[in-house]
């Protein structure tokens, strides 16, 4: 299995889903390698760099494609297999954005409240022990944490002709920021033009759920990734399908909100999984979700509803595509 | 270490916090071993039971307690740490009541739909498999699940003279139900009378974060816990200890509040864990925190913020009461 | 018609809905003339009294009440007609409380930002031109606006058994913070407990829609009010009727709940006023209502929902008696 | 003063903000007389027509436009006066659309319950009388309702390059649904792009605070403006001046957070109009505010923050722009 290597120039980053030329033409079944930039635009270096200085918001949160998956027609469901992640540089950064973040005021939960100090910390990388360490700013507390390799950012071109900031998580998925967008993941999106138009971005090396502080250990990633194209059955909002869950993305304000949408989408799910009534797959899912909150920082909340594999019956999606897809994917590590 | 035995009557249940002279008054260091009746005081006991006809309103919910611990004055800090939770009963209820719930019209989130169906769930207990067992209203699908027991209720009279239903979670704790208030768990209270008159119930087989439907696998439960005091230090919401984890609890609506109201206590318990500036506590937070909704379907949403202990350096909250009553939980079992 | 006046000591003050004895025994169909103090308790009484200093959180938003009404038992209804409110003092006083109000983060909408500038504005009351005057803290502007006087906080004991602080609105009424309750106002009230148990206070000199700061021109107030009680019929939310308007109040978060109860609550009046199909009533709702918003700072929202009076065929509500009192409070003034 | 006649055809329509090339280019000062069809695409002319048969999603919300202002350049102000609004047909319709509206569920509040009944109404206009008569479909009451037309959607292409469907509001005004948007109105928009690129439409014979159903009495509409471009001084959120009152309308979810936006704007503006420090405005508008909510139903919530001039001191916007343009409208009409 050949893999394409995608490596944009910075005139090639996309702000938008939609309203976007194509970067590239591929065929379902091709595995990509692609680089992207991380959500600062590369902005934040040190600790000196303060975002409300160095972070140009025009190319905020840059991401790589769209790519135009042939054959693609609205109504056609989008399968993004996640095959690697790996950190593209030796830090990441992370930084309190002026107005921006979960324990802040913002332009739109708006008060007459001073911000919170614009501080930036940068997480060195630890190729070895496989770490990024937080370096507190105020005290001498140094803690290496994992590295979780993630993607923030995964969507297509909005329907009704939209076009949306790269910053905005929404039916196409876009800007979700939730940890479950890793490695072994893959994620189903509903078509809405033709070929689709997906782009990918806002690489993670690590973030925790709910995205407090409004950015994570934000890194420039390389992904690897493979493509595949379901003709129909387009879910109406974002599905996740691991070795271990079933995963719905709902996105919007107030939180609350974004639940109802992952808990109704993953009802419907459990239907054709299962053939359960919705009133029996309501029960059985308030038995058994799991669900970690992914961001409350962005244009939109975002929410997981997720229900374990392992507790329930054996049933595959879309036609046993995620088993395959981890067997096409152990051919290229 | 002796063991006290708590069986109330009917008459004895306690239907809010607040309110209620004390069943019971206790020392701290005391082990109870208490019987809670279910969150439907035993009213639904087969699928022909339909709550708009079995249940009282006036008697749901129902606490065991409250206890008066002695010594507990406004502004201390009772932790109940949990050591066992053993189902009373050999099946388990859960119900879709009309007009309450997640995924439904409700009396605040009021529209002019019809009702869901009620419909009634029984959960079969099988104690040597040590599962309940889900079986489908319209399909054959029958599914066993595993037990994990824990309360949904646990909390103190409130502030402010304030008496509050046994359905609401609040800074006083009560119904917050979450999964994480199951054995091996400390729980601390801020208290806000004197005596505390703390109470429990609402015990549930299993549940699934959020409570989708509104009800767990609701089941009377035997409990048993060691009640301590600490002079001082009342936090100012719930806060949960086990092995593995520091926990916060908010509760509020929209849910993204009770999510801010979590985040932001677990900063201010990491000042006092490990010395850290709000603004390094915060951005630490935002890379580690893992966020399990409890529920959407109560009088207030509640959302738990997590740390786990074993990616942070080694710290003890109040004088590491934690430890010590696992110790202590140790010599009852 | 006699007026029973009322004046308590401060001793007498409620702070509470619910759990409180009854100041006093009334039959239905008696006037009263209650003096009532400031929401501040009378601590406010120039700009260099801050409330961070001087407001006891204790003594905050005092009552004046409970009155138990003779023959009013749960599923009643009770009708308060104001007749008159007069300032009991020669000023007003306002407040930016830290972390209280509605262009502030609080307690519950929690972030890490500090509190806006603890600030007191003194609204001098001239009783010749009916004016206060607002005076600027921070430039030489003064603006003298007409006193608009009005009741912040009116409400019986919660159902239940719950006891509310007088800071809340519910469906008790309570701290509703709505300009619609004013003179020539009749406030229909559900009964939850034997002498229905109702309070008055929170005088506010003048109010703006959704009190943005948290607090109006609070001023002590003398306020003339009839009570009335209509056996069964209880509304599930305040209801208000004035000559030109049918209004409904919700109360909850996040204020599009608020909102759609005081909805919800108007068609099921319009259903029993003019004999509409609910879809018939949401129809027509949606091309006439008025919603004003009440308060966006209290521990729930306040919405208002109007219909006018003189855009509807005649209709008379509870046999016509808000006309009625309307001819007795005449014969008052 | 010459007005130019605009009437699209069917394939002119705009669907979106942003993402349409101009329909005209005009300067600043040109009067326009501008036809738009109904928000249902003229779709609902008969109460047996249904919203699920008739209307078809890709053709909702048609506006007219977008025109191009010579000279407007990002961080400009485009100023939109509304002359007159003459319903363009005889009738009007409205309707509950299934899963659309403020009492009911919808696709982002989500449940499982069924939805309200499709049904239609047709408000008949009597031209004699100015009014539209409204027609229970249930019962016989009519009840003729004055025509006060407005217009539900203002808007210009958004920033950083979005699209947005003419179904939202935002900042960039668009379908914001305020009864406020109506002759002897000026709106004043951000602009973002290069000649603004406003279109209008959505015109509603009448409509209540709150939309509550999701649709007004909708008919097409004939709209006399006149466009003004001030340089600079763009507002954040839109800002409306009549000749009683500043007006400024925030838009986002939950609805509490359109009126902070709104609450906040209208601070900022009374820095300008008087001077006031930013603490003084907050407390000065919080005894004088007007806030009508605008919309429950959109994609985003409305709620328009009002203050009347007459309690204000004398004070001009924009250069006295207001005042100049009802001068040049009197000539128009």
């Amino acid at each position: 299995m050949d893999v394409v290597e995608v490596t944009p120039t910075f005139e090639q980053y996309a702000y938008t889903f939609g309203g976007v030329a194509p970067l590239m033409r591929i065929r379902p079944g091709t595995a990509l390698r692609v680089w992207s930039e991380d959500a600062f635009n590369g902005a934040l270096r040190s600790t000196k760099d303060l975002s409300s200085d160095k972070v140009d918001l025009r190319f905020i949160n840059p991401q790589t494609g769209p790519f135009h998956v042939e054959g693609a027609e609205p109504g056609d469901t989008l399968a993004l297999h996640f095959v690697a992640m790996e950190p593209a540089r030796d830090w990441g950064a992370s930084a309190t954005i002026p107005f921006f973040g979960g324990l802040t005021s913002t332009a739109v939960t708006a008060t007459l409240q001073e911000a919170l100090p614009d501080t930036t910390w940068i997480y060195e990388l630890d190729r070895a022990a496989n770490t990024v360490t937080f370096a507190a700013r105020h005290t001498d507390l140094e803690i290496a944490l994992p590295v979780e390799p993630m993607l923030g950012t995964v969507g297509v071109a909005p329907m009704g002709g939209e076009v949306r900031s790269s910053l905005v998580p929404e039916r196409f998925g876009g800007n979700m920021d939730t940890p479950q967008m890793r490695p072994g993941t893959t994620c189903f999106l509903g078509v809405n033009v033709e070929g689709a138009l997906f782009s990918i971005g806002d690489g993670h090396y690590r973030q925790g759920e709910g995205e407090a502080c409004g950015t994570a250990v934000e890194g420039a990633m390389t992904t690897t990734l493979i493509v595949e194209l379901i003709k129909g059955d387009a879910p109406a909002w974002p599905r996740l399908e691991d070795d271990t869950h079933w995963m719905t993305v709902g996105s919007s304000r107030p939180l609350e909100d974004a639940w109802r949408i992952g808990q109704v989408e993953l009802v419907r799910w459990f239907r054709d999984l299962y053939g359960l009534d919705p009133m029996d797959a309501y029960q059985l899912l308030s038995q058994i979700s799991e669900v970690p909150i992914a961001n409350v920082v962005d244009a939109n909340y975002s929410a997981v509803v997720k229900a374990r594999k392992s507790l329930l019956p054996r049933a595959t999606a879309y036609g046993g595509l995620h088993d395959d897809l981890r067997r096409r994917a152990a051919t290229l590590l």
